[in-house]
């Protein structure tokens, strides 16, 4: 039997959402999961690197052995129901980008569990999948849109319990999103992060974050505007993405812009705009990294409100 | 010339929202301002009380001479102007319980803006009277919806503007009041809040007011009960209210319980439930307070979605 498994990416964190908000972009990675004819084969992993940014090169980042992400939530899965997977051949079709910032590792994680569930017979509904993506990933803010789909506010309750809610994003806001040539590990990007913070920043985080759930619900440009700023982990990861700083200083004075963030960990970024002078604010972001040798791709995709899907044949 | 302002009591913080949510309530105080007939008899500050839970003995606890915080905030308003208030009778009939966490100080600031600036001919306007309030209260979570009404996610912008919104709160969810027959000083409830917090705290807090903002705009029982939580500033100030964990605690298994936070710097409570079981809630709450001495008044009040209102004769 053979199951695949499209999986969108995610950008996470949107600015003031850190570790909370997460949105579904119509970009995908492909896991398939093929029982192995001969018993005593164990398990095989393969990445076949389709995105647009890469020349193929990227396939040896992905972790190959058996704890691999992937494995890992396979694994946990089975386990789930006393279990032990094996002779199983998991291959990846891979268009998100790696260590950008777009969820590419929520995305096999995902894939892999929903292709062995159904292989399974369907043992784990959406609640315990997840429970076991989060756990695997350490954080629920991309798996849940992966899972679900479209921009989600997601919290991991101290049962270990994910809840969530989507949000409907306006139609009358561009995303954009910037992938510039080079990648940053999570763990990096994590590792800057401090353990404390002042009491104001959590403050004002907490105020944004707030700002950003009521504009997207009224589709309020000037509090969105507001909405779109960070101070728990965008100013310390700030020196891992150079170039941004400037990004977000010389956009400041384009009207149509509500925000420029980073995705997820980084080094990716968003803008979000009002639907005009997307030709402007691409030349600035691309002008502002090549003065620094970085290359990057831009593209301006819409939310994508179906979460991961079983492919049939 | 004789101007009389009523302004209503404001709960602030409800859990998640420190610093920035508030709440308007149908109590009232009614700040009058009457230009004095002889020039040279200066400023006159009379308090009179008449809220239920005292029997006038409170009125030596509003601060009476020309620092009074009233005499501030129309100092101020004066100033704006390039003027000086002198000859002025001030008079606040207090039904707002002092220093117990419903806004009293923010509503005699409120009161006297307001009345003076009809007395000057309205040279102030809303976005003005906002930002000379929250100068002289030190943030704008009760004076926001004492001067707007209703409830109100609010903050202090770094240019000193204030931005708010209004949401709708559910006419579903019952907000009761619990005051305690003692006073705290909201200097003394800040001065226990530390510089620094954990960026788990922070991330936990950020989360529970976007939960609230989104459970307020969809009327969601559920999601309600996971956002009146509070890491930031309820935990370091349960000290000062004794009683207030056992309340919680005990509250816990009512099914109607939404949630039990601290209304402002307390000590009084808020209880956010569902149209039921009022009595039971009650007793729980004050049986716990008395068990510790503690006398409670306790109420349950709709929003005001007025604000401040000028009196006509």
């Amino acid at each position: 039997m053979k199951i695949s498994v499209k999986v969108p990416a995610t950008t996470a964190n949107l600015g003031p959402g850190f570790d909370c908000l997460g949105m579904a972009l119509p970009l995908y990675n492909i896991i398939t999961i093929e029982e192995t004819v001969l018993p005593g084969t164990g398990i095989e992993i393969n990445v076949i690197d389709k995105s647009e940014t890469s020349d193929e090169l990227m396939i040896d980042h992905m972790p190959m052995d058996e704890n691999s992400i992937i494995y890992k939530a396979v694994e946990l899965l089975y386990n789930s129901i006393g279990q032990t997977p094996s002779e199983l051949k998991i291959t990846v079709q891979s268009q998100i980008p790696i260590a950008r910032g777009l969820g590419s590792s929520a995305s096999v994680i995902v894939g892999g569990l929903l292709a062995a569930n159904e292989l399974l017979g369907h043992p784990a509904d959406v609640v315990a999948l997840l429970s076991i993506a989060t756990e695997v990933e350490g954080h629920p803010d991309n798996v849940t849109p992966a899972i679900v789909g479209g921009l989600v506010l997601t919290s991991q309750e101290e049962d270990g319990s994910i809840i969530y809610r989507k949000l409907n994003w306006p139609e009358e806001w561009n995303i954009t999103i910037c992938i510039p040539d080079y990648e940053l590990s999570t763990e990096i990007s994590r590792s800057v992060l401090p353990k404390e913070v002042p009491l104001e920043d959590a403050v004002f985080n907490a105020k944004r974050l707030a700002m950003f759930i009521e504009a997207v619900n009224t589709k309020d440009d000037a509090l969105m505007k507001l909405a779109l700023q960070d101070k728990l982990h965008q100013p310390y990861r700030m020196k891992l993405v150079p170039g941004l700083d400037r990004i977000i200083e010389n956009l400041k004075h384009e009207e149509d812009v509500l925000g420029c963030v980073l995705s997820g960990a980084g080094p990716g970024i968003v803008v979000i705009s009002k639907k005009n002078n997307l030709d402007k604010i691409k030349s600035i972001i691309k002008d502002t990294w090549e003065d620094i040798n970085v290359k990057v791709n831009i593209t301006t995709l819409p939310v994508e409100t179906k979460g991961a899907q079983i492919l049939t044949d």
